[in-house]
């Protein structure tokens, strides 16, 4: 059990998070916002596993044929999506120690019909999530939908709340 | 029109309303949380149509086939999915009679693609949820999505948030 | 850059909002309500692109076969839906003046499973919604998923929450 900031957390895990500022997140997602704060309250933008240039972890759709992508390359998608909220979190609120705790995600995973195995993927994001901000503040409420597509073919996209300290 | 209390209405009902406390919720959901409470209100994870033992009521798809689940049987689905609903109610604030109001809904319903008739699956939660709080407390605002697959092989899996008094 | 206000900037665009007072929105949805407010912060349920009677614009399901939807039929669905979504907006704070800014919204596309342009789709509410509300105020966070299906064959809906000024 860690006892570690968040912040400090993230360097032990040795995690590379993009900087959303520079330059500055949104210019490609068209008229929507990151972020919105109200209060303690932040609502963020859906994430996907997509590098600041555009490059894709793990595009495709879950499912069991030789061709679908396996529970573990899901896992690692939602994870990679993961770092990039905390980068998101950071843009929005300045560092994460400034996360009083996690509200809610809601998670959406590409799959074929017959997959039942969403909620094993979405835990490459809530697992990372627990392992940042530790097992009181990083859980959050939470539901995993398996979906038929999602922009420009990624496997994974997630939205996200969390509660600041201030 | 019912000038009952939820709780009396459930009993009026006859309604089985799981016991969350008991083994307690979220222990086979790794590492997320039942609930989030921020003052008045209550987000609640996702619920699907299973017993505590991981039973669940028909598991499947919606739509017209011979193999396929019936409205029928989606609408039985949403409305035991609203009963576990009440059970996590309980678990976040005591009692339902400590519930001012339904805030939000969100339904998801794996589908066929031609399917068409998703809001009458989801009228089997909502349909209860009026008849347990009445017709100003008891609704939400609400959408309901034909979706590719849920965990286990679900067909019906909601989110809701709602207001306590205090 | 405009600095008409929202309800001056609709008479600009000529844009063609349903009047959901007359006659009262949900008679036909059955046991959810169309909006919930809690302080300033509103949330409202799904829109869809109808018109009052039920005519849906471009149902069906957008993709690149020949019988699919173009991303222009999406957008202009998309589009329409966000100018119900004015409607619903006036019907539970009076008017789009009072609207201190879109929070966030969700919105679903029913896809093809090799569709790949949620994101151009979701765009015609977006860009809608910035138009009237201006760049500052008109952005919500924001999220596109491509589902299954939707009710009654429609290929658009989505969700918002918005904040009013009081």
């Amino acid at each position: 059990m860690t006892t570690a900031s968040p912040e400090a957390r993230v360097r032990e895990l040795g995690l590379q998070i993009p900087d959303y500022s520079d330059p500055p997140y949104g210019g490609r997602y068209g008229t929507m916002k990151p972020f919105h704060r109200a209060g303690q309250l932040v609502t963020l933008s859906g994430l996907t596993p997509e590098t600041r240039d555009g490059t894709m972890l793990h595009p495709g759709r879950l499912g069991n044929g030789p061709t679908d992508l396996s529970i573990e390359q899901g896992y690692a998608a939602a994870r990679f999506t993961a770092t990039n909220l905390l980068g998101l979190i950071r843009l929005a609120i300045g560092s994460l120690d400034e996360v009083c705790c996690l509200v809610s995600t809601l998670c959406f995973v590409v799959t074929t019909p017959d997959f039942t195995g969403v909620n094993k993927v979405t835990m490459g994001a809530s697992d990372l999530l627990v392992d940042v901000f530790g097992d009181a503040a990083g859980r959050a409420t939470s539901a995993g939908i398996g979906v038929m597509s999602l922009s420009r073919g990624n496997c994974y996209e997630m939205i996200a709340t969390v509660e600041s300290r201030t």
